[in-house]
């Protein structure tokens, strides 16, 4: 039997900032038996959940599926539009704009990183900046990170855009939203993205194992020429059979199930009421966090996270001995400070499948923690959150 | 599909005082594929979970298993011990006994009904009394209802077993332990109970479905003689194929797959730590109510049920709009006022699978409510909860 | 763990005569998250399943769902409509009838049975003739089992109640189709029949713990005087409040999912379809029976049963050992003789969730386990079945 | 809701080479609820797939499991190992030897193809031959397919080492066990493999998702100096945190309960017995073939593969006719011809959780097709494939 089994009574909190609960009826459609790839019902599944993705990045464009970790959707926007040697401008928003700054490197590109100090989104004017500066065009695309999963801070990728523009540069946008997609407000056609680097296990409810790209015209045109090996994350031979609803190699047909039943509740949900559920439960965990004494990692207003928050530790504590009290009291993960920020902060998921009551109990587990961990604070951050969540709460019709 | 859908983001709390929350891992175990019940495999299960019905009754008696609700376990106990005709004292608890109590006049007994404002429980010593008074032991049984779920309410069993042995009347004693067993701390045989009636869908964290009595052997001789018409319930025949593990008739598979897991669980926890964990969490129910200034129902302290808490409403406001306040914008079902309690009181359920941070959120929700509904109140009542939680938590082992 | 993964590779053929073998479909929908049997979901869950099953016995008249094996729906039939010391007059059919008879006995009814051989249906001309002399009308039901599950033969309902009319007696007529609802034509209004007892765990392809009453306004109306004790089956209280599609004691909230899904399977197919499908695969089943120079149980062909077929061994040759070695060798379930055809017939199920294919399977497991047992026999039969199976199918649409 | 459901009644048979029929409890553990990656539960569950794989591959040395189809584990087998414009040799065995071919050409090496004609394994004396030629040892890699999932052709990977060895040849030996492991006897390190490839959907009775490389010291050796750019397939990251049951990045957590259930289940049944039974299965359908008059594409006995038989068509018979005709009335899925084979033959999966009655069940879809479609065959391929199954039949302990 599986090793799961050791929990104490009642249901684990699991918010880390992803993988995030997935509801019963995703679980449910996963259990569902596997089906001939090649038969007539996976092409009806293929085109639902392909036609459903794109609705969920906002494209009319292409999107591929990969049955792979997020970390491979990294892999495939790279590799599909580059050439060993590409210059490609990052900015360095926290641990994983670092991941996928190594990644370029150990592929055979030239990174430059725009350093940043971990608590701020990308900034657009030194990105403008850069790019006006390099008249030669030797720059061949922009990584961003949407949301940045380690810190809670997001970054405008409008913005982004308007200054690639604004430079009159032809460079590739491309964006990580991993953590936000399906989470936060997302529109890969109206921001100009080229590539959109998506996860199956956050936003969209999914377990890990399936991987997204959305890609623009221009990305498309790019990928003839970009002279990265490239096979199993290669476009062209996806694009090719992807309208029948088929895969050129073996799909992961059962996390698709499980995407098919994800899709049908977003869309029931309704994606701006996603957006703004995700939105609320960010400010009413930020003001828990507050009324506790305690430090937002994100330092700009408009670049909080409604997907996660990361709280900085006061000096001399330790965010993993905060964690690991609230693991062993009260059954929650939450997410770890990460390479730099190790032990410093603690993050708060409350992104996904989830709700007031869940968040009251989350918020009830971290002031609990501070209080069993001896990390000095004020009480009534979940009172906080409740007066917010009380007077800001609406019927439901159905 | 199943209209089950509808719900807005997130896990439903369903805090009813049962059907409670039923753990996934017992869920995935009756969707196990049905086996022929005259089988080996069969055999087997069927010994496993009679064996381990009797650990949580605490008998070393005799235990049958119906596929049927807790009310058949009512109407097994009365129709195996009694004739036509015979007289029986009950204890006007609560709603729940006063339905057994119908039941059996429906059954053709007649009923002496001990009066109660259903605030407290069963009156050792008025029972102790009626029997002292009944030299001629027309009375035939004493039934008592050990935790009334319409109330929160419980009632000492083995209190009412010493007043029986001091009044020397042979009445046999008869308890219902549906929303108890499993929850809150009980002794079939050590209290000298005769036919004990459970049911699945409470502590024991199943579905509704199965049906249970433990029954003594004065019990069982009675039953000898007892002349009311039973065949479905009739314990003889199950007594005499048990023992294989088989039934006689087609039992609920794969319900019973269910009680094997929760059965399980259960012991893997320890049944004196189900026990502690649900008083805590009744001990932290109760200190959030008084902060909010409202009445639990139950008045005497050692009556206070560990399963559920029932709360009067002030004067001039609704139950039933504030539970439905509650469900429309925090999604959790509480239980409603039943019969003369109705749109007086609500119930909150805390028992079953169950832990501190979903009664944190089961808290969030009402005290929510309470403002939303716009009920009178003072603010505090969770987080005296978390108090309290935070005071009297342990590190769990595993 | 539950003791059910003893099983050797694949999967276990389950051709018993119920529990037949539930889809995947049907298991899924029942590990679904209980709910609150008194919310608005349930009571869309309730209206659906009881307007269901009125299609199901093609009734327009009273459907009740109880949570409890089909033997209690036996009882229901009979505590609701009758008095002690009535008189039923029942055919023997086969086991069941008896245990169906043994029942009455046990609740205080005078049973006349009509002898059978248990390998003919009821006999209509009997039946009539038999009412015909009870001038003084003292017979108040009359009791036949639809199809007998021990031996695989049918009886005609609709000639039963043609006797009954041509002799001008008011008897009711209860008909059990506990192992042929779903599987088998039948029509509660159409043919006259007062009480129809169904359960859940073969044609309508769910585990065992749901039982079924439909009754006709004739039956209600003699609730009404009928003086058998009762409670837990009394119609009344189902009646008085199912309209809401609730219930008044707590359902089998995840078997009610099971039957909602199962359900709309019945109807997907097309009941006219599933009938056929039933009647194919029996004779089927018997050419094979036929070929292997065996003979079938039921000795007139229009009383057949299309969902199983009972078969007797050659003189000399143990049912029980034939099926013991197809059950360790081929990993199949197939039924056995049951008291005075104990170890004389083995009972192959072809009835639920099935297809040509696994039936099939079915039949090479017989042929196959005779030649292990050294039971005399003529190979073929499974190329009987083939043949005419290849010559009746039909294109799927789908 | 997912478009499964449209199948008609009872079960799909899904007799494709892979993906195979996942097990009910293989699909029960995918169910469970996603836990946290990092937390400690899921480290115990990461060291143990880890450990099961190695015992399946037969080998003391390195295994990683990467979140992607058996694809990924080809790209992963040649990008760890070496760099752009290294010479490989592949033997064609067919559509899948290729397709890997293809792939390596794709990420840049130069590929030397030793033509097949699709019938045969790979030639162990051929490939010695060349390795001999090859005195500057300028052949990096030989890379041979185990069991062709498109003939039906296994190759002799021992034989292959031998020659090799024989020619005093450096090169690395990597084998493509996609179709094999889990159904075909496999040895890692006896035989002396360097790379092995493999995927969760075959004989790992699992959905697609999972992708898993075994690798010698040598192999990871040659890694340190292999040029192809890599990121998602590095093996020196996995390497690195595996052994504490972790991952570098988010692995497919439900896939992996799935795999920890599947390596329970061949453990108990025993990788030997596990190897029989498809031995046994792949004779019991050889038959059938030949009894039908139809022509076994593999054209050695000692290469027939006990995982899939690829059957020849009659000249001007269409396998895809056929192929619809069994899918449209008989609801069963069988392998498609491939690329050259292309409606000429059809191909029977009879690997993963399968037993004797699923095999007579899907040989008597494929008997009955054959004479719906109007394909000339001679009757009694069933029956052949029954007689030898019942001789070599054995009681099953349990």
């Amino acid at each position: 039997m599986i090793p799961l089994h050791s929990h104490p009574s009642g249901r684990h909190f699991l918010q880390i900032p992803g993988p995030t609960n997935v509801p019963d009826r995703v679980l449910r459609a996963i259990d569902n038996v596997t089906i001939d790839h090649r038969g007539p019902e996976f092409g009806e599944l293929g085109k639902a959940v392909l036609a459903g993705m794109k609705k969920v990045f906002k494209t009319d464009a292409n999107v591929v599926i990969y049955p792979a970790s997020g970390t491979g959707a990294w892999e495939a926007a790279l590799v599909n539009t580059l050439s060993p040697g590409d210059k490609v401008l990052m900015a360095e928003t926290g641990h994983f704009a670092t991941l996928w700054k190594k990644m370029a490197e150990r592929l055979g590109l030239q990174v430059e990183f725009q350093e940043g100090d971990w608590r701020h989104g990308a900034d657009p004017e030194q990105i403008g900046a850069r790019l006006a500066a390099d008249t030669q065009h030797q720059i061949k695309a922009v990584c961003v990170v949407h949301n940045e999963t380690a810190t809670g801070v997001t970054s405008n990728v409008a913005a982004v855009r308007q200054a690639i523009d604004a430079a009159g540069h032809p460079a590739l946008l491309m964006v990580d939203t991993i953590s936000s997609l399906g989470s936060v407000d997302y529109r890969h056609d109206e921001w100009g993205v080229d590539v959109t680097v998506a996860g199956s296990q956050k936003g969209l409810m999914l377990p890990p194992g399936l991987a997204f790209n959305a890609f623009s015209a221009k990305a498309l045109a790019a990928s003839e020429t970009a002279a990265l090996p490239r096979s199993y994350w290669d476009w062209k031979e996806m694009l090719a059979i992807n309208p029948r609803g088929y895969f050129p190699y073996t799909p992961a047909t059962n996390l698709l199930y499980g995407l098919h039943e994800a899709l049908d509740m977003l869309f029931a949900e309704g994606l701006e009421n996603v957006f703004a559920r995700h939105q609320r439960h960010g400010e009413a965990t930020r003001r828990a966090v507050r009324t506790w004494g305690l430090e937002v990692l994100c330092l700009k207003p408009d670049e909080y996270s409604p997907a996660l928050t990361a709280v900085l530790m006061p000096e001399g504590h330790s965010a993993d001995a905060l964690r690991k009290t609230i693991l062993t009291n009260f059954d929650m993960s939450l997410g770890q400070g990460l390479s730099k920020l190790s032990d410093k902060v603690f993050r708060i998921g409350h992104l996904g499948d989830f709700n007031d009551l869940t968040l009251c109990g989350t918020l009830s587990g971290v002031e609990m923690g501070l209080q069993k961990a001896g990390v000095p604070h004020n009480k009534g951050g979940v009172q906080a959150a409740l007066d917010y969540l009380a007077q800001t709460s609406q019927a439901h019709p159905g």
